[in-house]
């Protein structure tokens, strides 16, 4: 379906972005499951919680292991969590003989956080080369127009003349502050959730921090002792992170709407978007886009602070709050940063003439 | 893709609704596209705007005319709007000496601004058809269970006792008032967008009102003098109407997530959903997803709001913004509905045992 | 104390409006619950719920009763809800014999929600006094400027030309708009709050509804039978109408920001704000205030959809967040309507000089 | 006034902050204008940038200066800042002859900013105090209580049995990430604003880095060459800082309000709040204030996000909208601090009887 323009075949060209898109399938997030279940059998294989042959067993049998995504699909309906169908379908695979090798001391919420950050991990890798990219192009551009003048605008009244250094360094300095962030950020998102049925880890007993630990290391995640099922700031500071990003590169986009007023006439756009009605125009399609997105994310944030009440060891209203708002804000965020460098790309002059 | 948690394989058969949906599968909108200008091109031969003989021959060309979906979804990237990719398709397909027939008078904004209010038409059909549905549900329900006591509950502690009817009514009352206010937002929001350029419908001189009467007679729609490519207070007011719907759903969810509890055991639901954990739980899945639907919605409300700074003869930021936004609110609601009902019918008692 | 912008005495000279925040003081608050206390013991004595003399002897020893204010205060802190400090006081007040003939078949939340749509009534009369007010100033500028000509600009770029008075006019449409939907909305908004502990007005058996259309009757409010506790669709749906009202005049704010621009020149504006370093220019202080409001109540109007999820027979933590929002929102529609009015009447040309 | 419930007699009693709204008094923020130009004044002076003897003049005629508040008051209703008529009082305070070594090189944002942070600074020392004062009481709690047994409840259905102390560390580990978030964000927010007219720097040539070392160390900021006129990502975050601090404490709040319902009485809370209609009740009033506290800095985040599309060198309408949110959301973590400490406090028992 396409009903969000994130996914919609004609919108997600000006808005969407398919390498992060990517990031967010069923089949990928399915592939993630299983990682979590494999290196999960492994570690209680390791550490002696279940027998070593048994959890040999559960790997080989789920080496070729494909889930069936409808029923997966169907159970989630039904459960309001895709992990139940999925730990099923994998006990049916592996046999009632091998059966209790699987998902032990684990609960849905620990499948379904794990290859929430796993996701958010690869995504940030994306981010921070496109802030970098970003940021480059920022130099090109003030290394070819940085000299020239500009009127100074305050309160959308011309002040003083500055270069186009100068307005161009205001979009830059953020970006080199948002991937700052992020560095910050990432230790305390990227981490293994791996808590159980009410977040105590106790059904594996002192075993536990051992076994999170493993998998951790094997999942390419931090290990932290702290269950965060139900404490989701790392999520909403993450939407802040994302929100940052994109309002950032609002300000240049709405900058640049403004540069290229006729009258004003301080930037120069190749390629902008035709008109029905009027093919004489060169419309800014993507510095309104980056607009658009710093709203549409300025948004979604507040919805994901709402998410932070989230109700004694697990709120089905409070997390799937954030799973029909942050898949979004993460594409949005990835698309403005694209969208941002091709734009930059494509000026062919700023300032004066 | 499936970014959105409306569009995805798993999590749409909670949150989603196929048959909404599907109202805003781009085919369908393109076909929405194809009727305006059909419409338009008749209503010009009619008023002899353009000549009778071209208008035929352009409605001939026109009859079997597909769409090149690639080629709006590459114009879409570039223009900002599907309309000037389709509009040129349309062009070539009568051929250079018929395309003086096309899009006469008419702007992108027009294409889609109409084509979604008559999406809108078709999702309302179905969302009151859904609230009486609920409503319907309520009063069974109040015919199973209303003599029933409860404790009626404020500030969450333990108040008086009450009927479960006297609780049914104030689920019930406020979905009756969304009926109405339906009807009497209708009017306002079902209406031909057949502006031009900058809104003016000049290009049209004094047939411009003749030629958009009869197409809002031909495709079903209002007609209103005044364009409203920027005036969207209808639009907002809309998705005001659908959070309003979603919260009083949101409340009825609340009220049975809270019912459910052990301790209280006053709702007793059938069909919960399973946990991977702890296999005897039945939790209250579908009311849980009323909750997170409502505050997804009021989150999303404010974006519409934030839309309505629509600058100038057209805004391509707070436009856009809309799409980002309203079709997830529409299914939002459409869902919330459907579940609401399931849920109501999967109530095995409520109130005292 | 002046944390919001709206009580500072430096920001509400913009942002705020003592009228229509005078209507919200606290005094005026205890004045409705007096109000609202006095017409309940009139017709509770009116229809023998309590005896005859008794009533008259209440309303006789509150002729003169002012509340203690700090009292209120303490209890508000202590209750969450000022009315059963209130409440309290009152009977001190009449004595322990006549204590039996107030507040009966009451709770705080009649009267706290009373006295809001009391306010609410008082507040909208002003409103549509200066929706009207602006209606004026818009057809005596387009009188001045209607016929001149303007660029008409989509996408923030220069399309076709356009007259004065048709930007004028998608300024002026949704005002009017506004105007018929506060007429639709007022019936259903000002509603007497009188359901007692749990909504069910059942203390008073079947003098309920007697009792309850006179005090509507007395205090000039509609009654309806339907207790609005819980279900607060009528309150957010006016939440929806402030913000549609600042909305609009949002939109004209940012077109005069834009039209007084430098280089476009499309607007002169009388009287703008000075700067500290730059004496010479005139800013469009006024302008800029309408956008800022605008996008204020645009972020409040989500809030209050937040708080329609208002569990069981009344929710402290949903009903809370109201008081916390609405008041603002009122105070920020008056304000952008005045100031809107003030920055119509300052302009001393519109469109080409 | 007290449109605002922060601001209010009656309501400010459960959602203000006395202490923490006292830092934001227009007479606080005059005084701090005044240290910023008496700071700068005398940098001017050290650094030759005006004459030692001017500068000396100007802050001896300044030592007892008191601005004319309402002068002020007016100032920003036409000007749309305080700094214009600040500066023009203080240039007639000292006189023509020395009204040159006044606000050289400074700008009225240079001033609200400077006292924004500059107020932001002791903010953050109270409600990092608090944030300790919390982790304690919540120790203390777990001493008290950690080793009692409680249903671990998952969707809010009963799961199995956890102790409170790992409930309770799901209240304090964020709270806890909290404190290291604020020492990581204090050295980027807490910067000197000293930019001028256009946030170049450039009236005082080659001497601005050296005026702004000194005022910065005088003020007791911190200096970055980067000028932040409109890039407000350090405020926005700050912003999401406070909204984490309010989540993470009504996440707590929605706890002992679930916690606290007859039926699970899985907390016994003392002092509670009285109801007018039912005597007997104790409402866990402050449990649910966390709650509202928490979903209404939820609501403003966003605001401060779209606050982040700030154009050119300085948006009058963006930068506005800070001002109308951002002193409400700090002093709603004050008070949501000091009112989950009071809660603490006034647990009686957790957990099993």
């Amino acid at each position: 379906m396409t009903v969000s323009a994130f996914d919609h075949p004609w919108f997600s060209g000006l808005f969407g972005d398919d390498t992060v898109a990517a990031l967010f399938s069923a089949d990928r997030t399915a592939h993630s499951f299983l990682r979590f279940e494999r290196a999960l059998t492994k570690a209680l294989g390791d550490h002696g919680v279940v027998d070593k042959a048994v959890a040999d067993g559960v790997l080989n049998m789920l080496a070729g292991f494909a889930p069936d995504m409808d029923g997966i699909a169907a159970g989630m309906a039904r459960d309001g969590v895709p992990g139940p169908a999925f730990v099923k379908q994998l006990k049916q695979a592996v046999g009632d003989d091998l059966a209790a090798g699987v998902h032990v001391g684990a609960t849905s919420q620990d499948l379904s956080d794990t290859a929430l950050v796993e996701t958010l991990g690869a995504v940030n890798k994306i981010l921070s080369e496109r802030l970098r990219e970003a940021v480059s192009a920022l130099e090109e551009l003030e290394a070819r127009f940085g000299t020239a003048t500009l009127m100074g605008r305050t309160r959308m009244q011309a002040a003083q003349p500055i270069t186009v250094g100068h307005r161009v360094s205001t979009w830059r300095a953020p970006l080199i502050r948002h991937l700052q962030r992020l560095e910050d950020i990432n230790p305390g998102l990227l981490v293994l959730q791996f808590s159980g049925a009410v977040g105590t880890g106790g059904a594996l007993g002192d075993k536990h921090a051992d076994v999170a630990r493993q998998m951790a290391a094997e999942l390419g995640l931090a290990y932290a002792p702290d269950c965060w099922h139900t404490t989701r700031d790392a999520i909403a500071d993450y939407a802040n992170w994302l929100s940052l990003v994109t309002g950032s590169l609002g300000k240049m986009g709405q900058d640049i709407c403004l540069m290229a007023q006729q009258g004003l006439d301080e930037a120069v756009l190749g390629g902008g978007g035709g008109s029905s009605a009027m093919p004489h125009k060169r419309n800014p399609v993507k510095a309104e886009a980056l607009v658009t997105l710093a709203r549409f994310n300025a948004v979604q944030v507040g919805g994901m602070h709402q998410a932070l009440v989230h109700e004694q060891e697990r709120s089905g209203a409070a997390w799937s709050l954030e799973w029909l708002i942050l898949p979004q804000m993460t594409v949005a965020a990835a698309a403005s940063l694209s969208t941002g460098i091709a734009l930059l790309k494509s000026i062919e002059r700023l300032g004066d003439s």
